[in-house]
């Protein structure tokens, strides 16, 4: 049995703890300072609000402030906070972690340099700890299509553990599987972590297809969008795949979990989802965002964050010679929809290489 | 202008009457035998009965007794029954083609010979012509993601002619192109159509997942089967590039639109779906056609063919040693379920090349 400390207690770090659990380890889940109330919920009624679901009763919850209780002796420390988060992790990762523990982390996103340069999420988590400590801990990364509500509901889920340590790998991987929870592991994490950040991407673009019948006056229409929706999303596989060459990441890690299966289930349904929608009807980003949020609320949108990133890079990475002005023209327009507030207009003819001949929409 | 002869008036043969329409050719549809009461309906109401829709004006609709005059002078014919019309339909060009014309088919699947070689069904209809006649005219196949009731409302609609006559896909895809019937062209016809008649298997098992919740009295949960269906879409993918390997198509027909896209629109729902969802509750293949099938009707599943056909022909071809027993095992469970009326029992373990010490479900 192993000790497993999680800092994060969102839905998806939580949801982790269920096959943790079932497995029989010790786990210690620690809300970060904007989880207090959820922690206060396991703590009195054992209740995680979010998921509407019990925590397993052998989880223990922590306050922030108990953290280093928590990770006292654990061999993993999960990174359970979403691609916001990172950088305040890796801060408290500084004292919490110690050598020899294999960290795990769950967010998807990436980051830009000033020259268009993308770092995977696990490399910014790991910039913020000192080398020493830094060399000393293994580094891995879930990937894969798993919303967190069916995670702890023990649907039948699977996913991909991506790191370069494949000891650690495997004893990770067999910490959490169970009849449920189907791991598989991979050293490409890189492209794991590619297709992770851009399928967010391409997942709001499918949701730009209900709204865009809206648009039309045709949103009670028995003839939905799926067309649309399938275009995007293979127009969405091509471009992973361009950026997986130029980047560096391997060609497979596109198909199966990491890829088009991540994509499936984020075009299913959540905020991104619901945001495009409202884009798709005429709304700008700005506009867009106000209509998905609660009022008083601040919500975060991780599709709209990446293609802000990865999109806003694009240029200087053509700039550079590394893409080719008509590569990736799906993702550019979503970079002028979200980060220049321009309309929508979707360039089908410029898809797949180009269209010969194609014909404008009107 | 050009004229277009079309023989088959289902839903989709009569959707691609749309842009041809709109581009001001001269369009024949023929009905089969089995089309009376929709050419029937076109030709006093003006309305296609299943897509509820009305037929452009120009579109000049047939019963089969007339398909020589509808044919005669056309540079273009247009196969549009399904897959399990296809060797009628070449009977029928037999006396129908002239040389010089051109022949594009849309029907999805394959066929299995003793030796579990399988062949598309392009191959299939032209073996019905003699060989003079055969020879003189050119074939291409339509692929991609493009449900007939959304093309038909004028929807964005994205797909792939295929072909080996480049002249001929270019001419071709003139003639269809419109400001949202989007049309690309590619060479690699076997390729394109292994992934046509595949995706109609893996998008039945994404139906398992809903029924597998019923199965379990969760039906009614908020919390639904999308990790399952994201999870077997992926391993699909995966599944269809090992076959391409196999049988010669190129991997990278598997991306964009007729593999990974149309795998995504065929999903969303569909016959097949319905009967996949029947079998994921624990209905027999049998006892779910008769839950799907109206009293009195007969009805056909593609994707269930395709299992048959295609999973039927893995033993051959693992006996001859061109896949590994390893290879495709959920094609495998997908065959034994609907052609040996076995129970459900995804062989998640078994997926992705095999999870390192994955557990059975229970």
């Amino acid at each position: 049995m192993a000790t497993v400390a999680v800092l994060g207690s969102g839905v998806m770090g939580t949801a982790l703890t269920f096959p943790l659990a079932d497995n029989g380890h010790d786990v210690r889940l620690v809300g970060t300072h904007l989880d207090r109330e959820i922690i206060d919920s396991i703590l009195t009624r054992g209740v995680h609000p979010r998921l509407a679901r019990t925590v397993p009763a052998s989880v223990r919850a922590y306050q922030l402030e108990d953290a280093e209780a928590a990770f006292a002796g654990a061999d993993v420390a999960l990174s359970g906070v979403n691609s916001f988060g990172v950088r305040w992790a890796g801060e408290q990762f500084r004292s919490l972690l110690k050598p020899g523990m294999h960290v795990l982390a769950i967010a998807k996103g990436m980051e830009a340099q000033e020259n268009g340069d993308l770092r995977i999420l696990p490399d910014v988590l790991a910039d913020e700890l000192p080398e020493g400590l830094r060399d000393s801990v293994s580094w891995s990364a879930i990937v894969g299509p798993s919303i967190a509500g069916e995670l702890a509901a023990r649907r039948h889920t699977s996913v991909v553990f991506a790191g370069h340590d494949t000891t650690a790998l495997d004893a990770l991987a067999a910490l959490f599987r169970t009849s449920y929870y189907h791991v598989w592991s991979s050293t490409d994490l890189f492209g794991a972590e590619v297709c992770a950040a851009m399928k967010n991407c391409y997942a709001l673009s499918v949701g730009l297809a209900e709204g865009a019948l809206e648009a039309i006056g045709e949103g009670e229409s028995p003839d939905r969008n799926h067309n649309f929706e399938a275009a995007v999303f293979g127009q969405g596989s091509v471009e992973i795949r361009r950026m997986l060459e130029v980047l560096g990441g391997r060609p497979e890690t596109l198909l199966g979990l990491p890829g088009v299966g991540d994509m499936y289930v984020t075009s299913a349904g959540g905020r991104n989802i619901r945001l495009g929608r409202h884009m798709g009807a005429g709304l700008t980003f700005s506009q867009a965002v106000e209509a998905v949020t609660p009022p008083g609320e601040t919500m975060t949108f991780e599709g709209a964050a990446a293609i802000r990133v990865i999109g806003g890079a694009l240029e200087k990475l053509t700039e550079r010679g590394l893409l080719q002005p008509e590569d990736l023209p799906l993702l550019r327009h979503l970079y002028e929809l979200i980060a220049l507030e321009r309309p929508l207009a979707i360039p089908w003819s410029a898809f797949f290489g180009g269209e010969p001949g194609g014909r404008a929409a009107p």
